[in-house]
């Protein structure tokens, strides 16, 4: 009963089998592989534009990456406060050379959101040519959030034409696109660069794959620095097939998609079940795959004893939904999760 | 016939049936998985002594972390000039934030080492206290080198005692660890921290592996900064798991040493065959699995024209064993290469 | 009638006397001179402590390096959302390789300063050893604040302990310290390593001299890698006897203290009359040389209409006393503020 | 008897009084005061163009930030291999973010100089567009060199159209810039643009300034990023004045030419007495301030001891001049240096 992240399970079958086949043979490494350049053409594809690919092997690296791509000295990254990229050692500040991520005011269910007014307000302190202010670059947003939450297709296109307004570049931090994608109901087109996103980060690994991570750039000029910037950072991998591997298997007959389905599903069946109980309560709808349930420290001590693995939630800025010994507490599905395994976590509900 | 590098065969069939067998359950992730503290252990047998061991994903990565966790403001490191370091887009210098490397004049060879009397030599200047100087840091070598040959026990003991006692750590870039363990017929600790080595970049991925290497510190404190560094460069693994039963399967009834033996042989009878063919000659004596080769363009040509792929090899400065339209190529075998391949090459000497 | 800030005056007559003399003869260079020493000793007279000194010649550069040279990877630094260092640039961000500034929720008047509790809440996440959270080096406080206000010598000591309880440094940024102590009266012992503070940017330039700040440590082991930080930052001047001139007569004589009472005096006759009129408020005391006056757009118009010259300042977060069409404005008096020029000025309100 | 640098006097009492003179009164701060925008109109007038001008305070500065300015990830830079822009704790690699700086063979007397040729060899292997190989971006050179002596226009003009030809921008270190026009006797334009140099650090510090130095672009769109990569580095003085009032003399009635033509004949003084002693003799013929003696240590031993002061000077690379006990010593007049010294030194040769 592991529930305490997406990134417990090691691979899918069908992704494991991939790597033994392309295990065979040689290839031209550093990502000119035949099966690196397939997966660009097949990305191209899925996202019904030129995509120009980049392979890494972690979500860090993506985000930090793909904000170094577009950086300039003194560069200003407008994020929320929660986002994963603040999280992540200092990754962005170091691989864009001092970046400074700052803060839009939360919103939305969890605070987990931001939206295009409060995204304007932190931006327009920045707007100054003062050299004490620095350089704004860029502005990124997490889809999924961290909170389990999807921004609409139409959110998205409004914090874009604020950011673009303002000369900004827009990322995605796409660790948990597909469930995004899936929850949504959308074309991967529509909810990126239709959008107004210029630079995704596409993740498989939580959703798969073990370690395959992807920069995808939906204008070819902004990625003229990513080359020099990845091979500096140690993410070129000379058996990068590896990881393009798993990406093709992932990719093939919408597998991705249809994990993400199973993964959100069982994301479902954990709310409902969380409704249910009479000790537990939602401490706000997501619609994915992870979940966030107020409970006490008591209840939470007994579901763990069941063995279930999870973790506590630090509650939002503002949250006033707990009671006295209650905390939230975060329990995540992912594409292994199996009924089995949520039947006997719920048990204990 | 693929000879171009040690990094274009995909995994052994053993490594890939390990990472199967990995892929099905939950592990714990960031390095905190079961697997992951077996390695260490394994590993800390392997060399006799309790090492502390962080996998990382590139050669690059571990090079630049493990030169970044012994950096101090404005570090001066010194290097064979054509040291892999020098040859890795900048990553020591951002991941030591401005870290010069700084060559020892070349000996031995094809100017391929560096002895004692020339590391004094570079370092003299940099022992003032004057702050122009910036912080003298650390010392490193590759072992085997770029150019295939392999250090002895006692030279790599003589330089080391030379950097420690100008208070440099001693890093070896073990991209090649195995083949020169192979190659010299002595044990890991031998090689390593009994010659006085402080850190090592153990390389997987070019002997057998899809992408594993570790740092090695055989002095824990020096590892203190190490987990922020590597978190910070986007180098921690969720799924570090991925890595680690690698290199478990890889060091398991000694697999590593048996791959590297195989590549080595196959690289004495390259080796063999440079020296019987009337066109082709010794640039000099490797004793591994590189081996480098004179030979005129039009005679590449046509072996190149055979399908076998090779790199041409610059000269080392002050080489001066090259006639007429001849130049050094690099033939590179690996745990891949088969008897096949080499007859198939070398057929056409 | 120049109000918009205590750098636009150039350098207090005596000081620049005391350049003219020190032009003559020579001097050892690189902070190595007679009068380099004399100042250090001057302070640690003026300390009743021995300070290790370093002279450089701008506030930011004294900010940045004093917390460079606590900095870790990935440094975690507290200090007020409105602090200077938010605002150099991203000086602190590149000097500390990446540096990450965490806000406090500021309080008091202005929500200029900041409170034990406040700090301790945003210290309590980076408390974590997960290499995700990065480093917690320091915190930082300004002495006066921006907003003219000054923290009492208890504040200062409530905020240090709970700052080195977490094994931060507390760095105070000092480049109105003149003002501060004059408008406390106490000793700068008291105001500085007394309460617990461990670094200081001493600021001269804004108090009567053209170019003279110092990082002054009151524990000499902080130091250490101050020399390579400041040189490899370009702030080693060669000739340092055209700082440590200006200090010395600076110094001299308590004139630093005697320019800096002017300055408050001039300020608070400032305070008086914005009291005294009738479209004028102040936003809040501060006792200092710094005042905020809330008038109309239509009355600053007219007050710059008659050559004063001064800056809006943004409102503070939350503060509420504003009226339609009201704003913030800032007015500095500085060591050559005269009574004419606050005639003249106040003639206008 | 001070000749072990020119940055040893204070300043031309011209100068200190032009200080004095703009201690007086207000200045808009930060690069926008009157003085300020004059200087720049005046550099225009001196360089036959319009140039952007940035005044800082270190030459270490200047040079870094030159560099800055036309950085890319992972730039690399070439340079004499003993160049200033090596010895200074690592500024240029900092502020270019990891930046690395390549040495180019020397040549000439003493091994100052580079030629066309070693140049285009040095760039050879970075000509590349692999990404381990880094940006190639500038080609510094110092104007006079370190050791003295000068590089013809032609020169200049060569090394720049080889850099030019593989997109280099051209920089000059002109920390003695005026003792190499003086020695020249050519025009500022004709031993810059017009001989392709793109950035100037022009250097007052060592010709009669406090603290005077300025980066000088003669292509505007350099300059695009200098803005914040200065005040990011702590360059950007308030009151700048004090710099530009220092320049503004110094340029009057063409002073800097004056002091540099009197320092350079006091160097040639120092010349003709180590040619006429029958215990000294000259390593290389300079034709600036700066004299390289050679003499034994009993000898220099003997001339200290008078009072003089001087600094030995490692022999270049190749030099083979040097007795049994004998070293290479500098001796640099400046524009302070008086007949009298002179005479009092050169007594003891």
């Amino acid at each position: 009963m592991f529930f305490a992240s997406d990134n417990w399970a090691g691979a899918h079958p069908l992704i494991a089998e991939s790597l033994v086949k392309a295990a065979t043979g040689y290839s031209a490494p550093y990502g000119e592989g035949e099966i690196d350049r397939r997966v660009e053409r097949k990305l191209s594809d899925i996202f019904e534009r030129d995509v120009k690919v980049f392979f890494v092997g972690t979500g860090t690296a993506a985000n930090a990456l793909s904000l170094a791509s577009v950086a300039k000295p003194a560069s200003v990254i407008f994020c929320h406060p929660k986002a994963h990229v603040t999280h992540e050692g200092g990754a962005v500040e170091m691989m864009t050379n001092g970046g400074k991520l700052v803060p839009v005011r939360p919103s939305g269910a969890g605070a987990s959101k931001m939206d295009a007014a409060s995204l304007k307000a932190a931006i327009s302190p920045y707007l100054s040519t003062d050299a004490s202010i620095g350089n704004r670059t860029a502005f990124t947003l997490s889809q999924a959030t961290e909170a389990g939450t999807v921004y609409t297709v139409e959110e998205i296109a409004e914090l874009s034409a604020v950011a673009h307004a303002s000369g900004l570049k827009v990322h995605m931090d796409g660790a948990r696109f597909s469930n995004a994608v899936a929850a949504l109901g959308v074309t991967p087109a529509e909810m990126t660069w239709k959008a107004g996103i210029d630079i995704l980060s596409l993740g498989g690994t939580k959703n798969g794959c073990w370690c395959a991570e992807a920069i995808v750039f939906f204008n070819p000029d902004d990625a003229a620095a990513l080359p020099v910037l990845r091979k500096r950072a140690g993410h070129l991998f000379s058996k990068s097939t590896f990881i393009s591997a798993q990406f093709e298997r992932w990719l093939e007959s919408d597998l991705w998609l249809e994990l993400a389905r199973h993964a959100n599903q069982m994301g479902d069946k954990l709310a409902a079940a969380i409704r249910a109980s009479k000790d537990l309560r939602l401490a706000w709808e997501t619609g994915t795959n992870q979940q966030f349930a107020i409970m006490t420290d008591e209840k939470a001590a007994k579901i763990r004893a069941s063995g279930a693995t999870f973790h506590d939630w630090p509650a939002p800025e503002g949250f006033d939904g707990l009671g006295e010994g209650e905390k939230i507490r975060r329990l995540i599905a992912c594409y292994a999760t199996t009924q089995t395994d949520i039947d006997q976590l719920v048990a204990q509900f």
